[in-house]
């Protein structure tokens, strides 16, 4: 019994896979750079957004917004001039608490490819299930708030093995919170040894350079 | 199409319910209220759990401990010197992202339901799923924290509105973070209109005496 649940659990990730092969094949198509984003709810993912995406240059950004319902951080963003594509996983589910390859590829009609050379995927605030379905993503992204414990990375260890980049965010609050920032990079290392990580505040705009650099250089093999 | 995945998710929901009423008898055999407490990553659960139920009076409590893997949060409920049982989701998955009633009722026999006369089931830190699966409780309280943004009940309407109580947490960090309170009790209302709710920090133990009060009266039908 248990090793059948192992064995369909398996399928449906490969299943996932395929698709996302598919969806990268059509970034690739037309050279557009594609990073996932991810984090627990209310981490500032589309706060971070806001700071960087209006002003990244010659690289021409769009975002696809994941949500369960609703066009919240879509209608956020509006005020940046840049395409955005709502994405949203209710219909038919009651909610799907993450993107699949599949349901990325439903919007791939949506997004103007021919238009943008990057694109960021805002995935659903949740910090289980989506590190487990790949999309076609270059590189994976985690905003980690430190409003949310040093222990973060211990409890959720998959999700923060699979990014190449932690955006530890939030830091303006670090003089009102009991928050040892050694023991969560500790932690970290302990599940992701040497993971590249920076800190800033969304909030403030303090260390935000750091990541718009990042993104201005990205282009990682999935 | 369409159709066919909704049944799915209808049949799937309809035997959860089915496996949560037979722990609904097993708690009520044993005359143990159940109280679901769920939350994003970080919000606060086991904080303030650590604050109230070291100081109940004459109600026996214990905890079912839910995590991804790991035992992190059981660990700090040690020192209470109540019974505290863990509950993992990775074995055989890869990592569940919510209890359903299947997970806790693999547990029933785990617990010491003839000594305690409140169980409280912390549930994985999660916004989406964790509201669709019940799991025999009595109650359910969210605990909300201030620092996730005024936008959440709108993101996450389900949760906000299948549950009992909302516990808004971190309140000691209003000084210093962008966040309208009253424009997140409108939303809150917008989605579960007149839902109890009360203002905590289980940080400095503001407002925490409330929470302990609405244990030590809870008895909600399901």
């Amino acid at each position: 019994m248990h090793r059948v649940k192992v064995r369909v659990v398996e399928d449906a990730l490969d299943a996932n896979n395929t698709i996302a092969r598919a969806n990268r094949d059509d970034f690739d198509r037309h050279d557009v750079t594609v990073v996932n984003l991810m984090s627990a709810p209310g981490a500032g993912k589309t706060t971070l957004l806001e700071r960087v995406l209006d002003d990244l240059g010659d690289v021409r950004a769009g975002v696809l917004e994941g949500d369960v319902q609703g066009s919240y951080d879509a209608d956020r963003l509006a005020s940046l001039h840049i395409p955005v594509t709502q994405l949203n996983t209710d219909p038919g589910f009651g909610g799907e608490c993450h993107l699949d390859a599949n349901m990325v590829r439903s919007a791939v009609p949506a997004l103007p490819l021919a238009d943008i050379d990057l694109l960021v995927i805002e995935n659903v605030g949740n910090l289980v299930c989506p590190a487990e379905f790949r999309v076609g993503e270059d590189a994976r992204v985690m905003v980690s708030a430190v409003t949310e414990g040093e222990d973060k990375p211990l409890k959720y260890p998959l999700m923060f093995r699979t990014c190449e980049l932690v955006v530890i965010n939030k830091i303006d609050l670090l003089p009102h919170l009991d928050f040892d920032i050694e023991r969560y990079l500790h932690n970290l290392d302990a599940v992701h040894p040497g993971v590249p990580r920076m800190q800033v505040s969304a909030r403030t705009g303090e260390g935000v350079a750091a990541f718009r650099d990042w993104l201005l250089q990205v282009k990682v093999p999935v």
